[in-house]
This record gives structure tokens, sequence and C-alpha cells, in this order.
């Protein structure tokens, strides 16, 4: 009984810490960016000691992945629907209103303040950190591209999609034009840009 | 006389002084990013005195964005055919096989080695300084997409794309996935890669 009654304490106290310790990290990054920012300094701002950083992660780059993991899963929800499924792209049967739907959603997500000056400095130091960059892709942006194909591959099995087109290419005919607009600020978003994106994805530039 | 002489020779040396502060800033900006790049920096490594660069440019950022026009001018120059027209996309009549053409030419230009470094070093702080971002677009990237844009309306004065649709948006659709790839390491670049990104833009995703 004695360990029933603790358990859920230390899992609400654990889940407390690493919460600070995760808004420690993406302010930090986001002030002072990726290499100023140290395993010290987000102990420092989160209150506790760097042990208990070290336990729980090797660097300060699995801090930083994670958190922004747990970030993007918290815009995602606040984002979506409160039905929202996290791990997949609705499939009503309109593949194209589908689409449109989850890019809307991803507009107000790059949006969001909060989301926008740590990733922006994760995204910069990924580009020249090759390590770092390919673990941010890995554990973060392909798993989310991985969406878009399950998707994509259900509409081939209804004939929405042509048989012989390759899911992972034709997603980023979409996806692709949106973070390059927000990366490197090249052009305006918003839920027209991209309702026009998945418009012409899917119907081509050329005349029918 | 004297005069007609010694035009040329002036001519010559700014041309070696230019070509000097270009690569020694090119190099440093690679070597310890663009934070760490100085106009003190790019002097003594060219051997002139920082005074010629002031004379010539306002700010490091200035020096930067131009030996990376005249870099990217070179590799475009190295990459393309003989006969290449700096300032145009080839129109043979046939939009695909142009577009292809240009793609293939950048996916050579993204491998060169010489152009790779410097050119993440820039990127990389666009992202997170937005003053350089903005810059860096509107001197450099926004006018090669105008060439795009240029061709494709072109495209529509022959019926081959849309008359509805916008040329400034439908680029995106076959530049940003490439860009991205090579930006983020999402993926490998290639001249199939780039084919199938033309195939799917002009054509679509939906059967025809």
């Amino acid at each position: 009984m004695a360990q029933n009654q603790s358990a859920p304490d230390t899992t609400r106290r654990s889940e407390r810490s690493r919460r600070a310790i995760y808004d420690a990290a993406l302010a930090l990054v986001a002030e002072v960016g990726y290499p100023k920012t140290t395993i010290e300094g987000i102990a420092s701002r989160a209150g506790v000691g760097k042990q208990t950083i070290y336990r729980w992660w090797p660097s300060k780059a699995d801090v930083l992945l994670e958190a922004f993991l747990d970030l993007a899963d918290q815009a995602a929800r606040a984002a979506g629907a409160a039905d929202r499924q996290p791990y997949a792209i609705p499939d009503t049967g309109d593949l194209a209103a589908d689409l449109k739907a989850v890019l809307r959603a991803t507009v107000d997500e790059l949006r969001d303040p909060g989301f926008e000056a740590p990733s922006r400095a994760l995204a910069a130091e990924g580009l020249v950190n090759e390590e770092l960059g390919r673990r941010f892709v890995a554990k973060l942006l392909e798993p989310q591209l991985q969406l878009y194909v399950d998707r994509l591959r259900a509409a081939q099995d209804t004939g929405d999609i042509r048989a012989d087109v390759d899911p992972r290419i034709a997603l980023e005919l979409f996806v692709s034009p949106l973070a390059q607009r927000w990366l490197q600020h090249t052009g305006p978003i918003s839920h027209d840009y991209t309702d026009t994106l998945v418009d012409y994805a899917l119907n081509g530039l050329a005349p029918r």
C-alpha cells in the first residue's frame, strides 16, 4: 500500500521536473542559441541539479530533442480538434479536405510564438551540425512525414492517387514549400496558401 | 594613353583583390561560421587592409552576400552548358525537359563541396537572423526563383500550364522539395529525384 501511494507522487514529481527542464531548455535555446545552451544552464534555470538531467538524458541534444517533441505534441493538440487522433491524418474519404485540414493546423503551429524561436534555433543548428540535424529529422520530422505516406497509400487504395506515385516523394510537393517559406522567409504562409499547394499537387499544373 | 594603359591594370588589380576577399570570406564562414567571421579576419586572410574592404562594402553581410552571388555564378557556369544563358531558363518548347535540365544543374551545384559549406553557414544564419535571411532571399534566392516564374508564364502562353495557376506558388512544388532535402538532410538528392518532382508537379498526383 505504501508503495501504491508513493509511486504516483514520485511520478508527479518527476513529471513536474521533466516539464521544468523542457521549459528551461526551450527558453534557453531560443534566447542564446543552441551552441551556448549548456546542461548547467538548463539545470540552473529549471531549479534542479545537473545530475538530475544527466540521469535522464546523455547529452543536451537529447534534452532538446525530447523537449521539442513534447512541445510539438502540445502545439498539435492545441491546434487540432479536441478529438484529434495524435498519430494519424484523418481519413474522411475526401483526400484534399484531409490534407488541407492538417496543413492548416501546421500553419497555426508554425505561427505559434512559443514554438517558433526554439524550432528555428534547432533547425538552424541542424543545417550546419549534420549529426544533430539527422537526429532531429529521424526523431521528429520523419515520423510526421510518415503520417502523410500512410494517408497517401490509403488514397492509392481508393484510386484517389495514381498507383505509380511514390508517396514519400509526393508528400513533399505540399509539405516542403510550406517548410521553405517558414524556414527561409521566402514568402507568407496562410491557410489559402496551403490549400493552393494541395490543389496544385493533386491536380497538377498542366491542363487536364 | 597613360590613362588607357593604367585603367586596365587598376581594373585587374581590383578584380584580383575582390576575388581574394570573396575567397577569404567564403573560406572563413565555412570554417568558423557566420557569427565568428569578421571584416578583420577576412582582410587578414585576403592580404588586404580592412579599409580596402570597408571602401567597397558597408558590412560583413554585404561582403558575404556578394561573395556568394559570385560563387553561385561560377558554380552555375561550371555545371551548365558552355553556351549557358545566365539569366533565363532555356525555352526549347518542351517545358518538362527545360525544368529537368535546370534542376539537374542545381543538384550538381548543391553537391559541389566548395559551394556546400559556405551556403549552409549562410542559410543557417539566415534562419535565426531575419534581417540577413531576408537580404539573402531578396538578393540571391528570389531573383533565381523569378527565372522559373518567367518560364512558367511562357508555358501559360503556349497552354502547357493552366492559365489559373499562380507561377510563383507553382514553382515551389519542384524547387522547395529539393531545397528542403538539401538543407535539412531529409533525403538524398539526384537527377532522378528532381525529374520525378517535375513529372508529379506538372501532371499531378491524382489520376487523369
